[in-house]
């Protein structure tokens, strides 16, 4: 629900979403020398050093962010080791209060887009009457590309939905901002916003504030702050008259503060918590919040 | 390469791909029982039965069929257990000397394509000099929804590629159509076909001999035969002159043949051999081969 999300924003004040797509060449040794040591170098090592620095990242900042981002493709890289570590990092986010996203950019046909519905927003079915969830997020990203029939499984779970809008201005771009703002219109939720949400990219060429107008009841995920190069003036336009409708998703700038900062590797997690903040008062100010 | 799996057809004098997306209720009862009897009525329990199902269907066909494709979905439905059993059918496809594609319609930002392009046909970098494959499959389908950025990582690998085409007739699609024409010419094998190919349905809109035209260098990846409603007559379109440069996959009418022809369940993999047979037979027909 869209609505928890937007609670969460609210207690913490911060629109950020911290983006864990870790990568086991920017994890500090110490993390990464334990894991290996105990599993090997293998992918059963990499996959627990992952995990470990997630942990200790949601330990940092659980208590002044409203939500985490899990691409998934830094964890299949890693294997099923790699989504054994998804699994573990989603549950533990959660435990901690956090709203979690999953961003599996799925597009696929009817079937399968169902199948992946289950997987990470409802339940799998395995006899006997008993259904367990495989990875237990709270909303996915998704891609549009096979339109209504990869869309509906996911938006029937009445959990929250990131379309990926591309937002280039042409036919097709159009047709689905449209599509998007008139399911939202229908789907209200308690704040006046939808469960179907649109991910797009802070450098998309038409301006941020024009893509609000056009979908005025779509939550946005904003990527690319920080690292790729956004920053809390180019991010303003995806917010309401109110500083609400948005979040801000960063990943390299908060995972590896400690690098960009030239910090101790033994104190990625304060780096990553201080980026956090930084990030609030930045967005905020843009706000006039 | 494309290389191998047009000879691997052309040895094996089939162009049918085994559709691997198990559903645990599927399954026959003996297969189950054992393996949530071994692990629990649990997620590692179902995805237990999903591989030796799997195992059994290779075993049965692995000498009639040249290749089988996996579609993730059905895998991650069972959460990362779901993932070991999609590695370990894939590597024993392998090891049966079969051409192995991951279904994943995969459609994202350079980066994450680049990490996901890792997973599935390249190696993962661990650290020290070590890569492993996370996946280890010859093939992958891609959705061109990000447009170049999300599919060179995948071309970059020099493996093959079947790009998801929708074949609406609408502008985006024929610029797609093109795209892969042009890329295809300048990449031809031995057999003057590309590594970058196309996923069609049989149901596309336009016709499948249409497409052909359009594509001639780009070999084909057909879906929706058997249950989903298409035939050998409505495929024969999608190959070429001399019978070639396509590849036709089913899934359900070849996994679940036992339940199609009410035969005891403990055949599923003997009826599992006589569909893949009566494919290459009906789809040679239609081909006059």
């Amino acid at each position: 629900m869209i609505d928890r999300l937007i609670e969460a924003v609210e207690k913490k004040k911060n629109p950020t979403v911290a983006g864990l797509n870790p990568r086991i060449e920017f994890i500090p040794g110490h993390l990464t020398d334990e894991a290996f040591g105990r599993y090997g170098r293998n992918l059963e090592g990499a996959a627990e050093a992952l995990w470990q620095f997630n942990r200790r990242i949601i330990d940092s900042v659980y208590d002044v962010i409203p939500a985490v981002k899990l691409q998934s493709a830094y964890y299949e890289m890693y294997g099923w080791e790699g989504m054994r570590a998804f699994k573990r990092t989603a549950e533990y986010a959660k435990k901690m209060g956090l709203f979690v996203i999953a961003d599996i950019k799925c597009g696929d046909r009817a079937g399968a887009a169902a199948a992946y519905a289950d997987a990470y927003l409802g339940n799998t079915d395995i006899g006997m009457g008993i259904k367990v969830p495989a990875f237990n997020t709270d909303a996915v990203t998704v891609s549009p590309y096979f339109g209504e029939e990869g869309l509906k499984p996911f938006i029937d779970t009445k959990k929250t939905v990131f379309i990926a809008v591309k937002a280039l201005n042409k036919e097709e771009d159009r047709v689905l901002e449209e599509k998007i703002a008139k399911l939202g219109e229908t789907s209200r939720g308690t704040y006046g916003y939808s469960n179907i949400g649109a991910l797009i990219e802070a450098s998309t060429p038409e301006g941020l504030s024009n893509i609000r107008r056009k979908m005025p009841c779509a939550y946005f995920m904003i990527t690319g702050y920080g690292v790729q190069g956004a920053n809390a003036e180019s991010v303003a336009g995806a917010f309401d008259r109110n500083g609400a409708g948005a979040v801000v998703s960063a990943s390299r700038s908060i995972m590896y503060s400690y690098i960009n900062n030239k910090t101790k590797p033994e104190g990625f997690d304060a780096a990553a918590r201080a980026e956090v903040l930084n990030m609030r008062t930045e967005i905020r100010k843009a706000l006039k919040l």
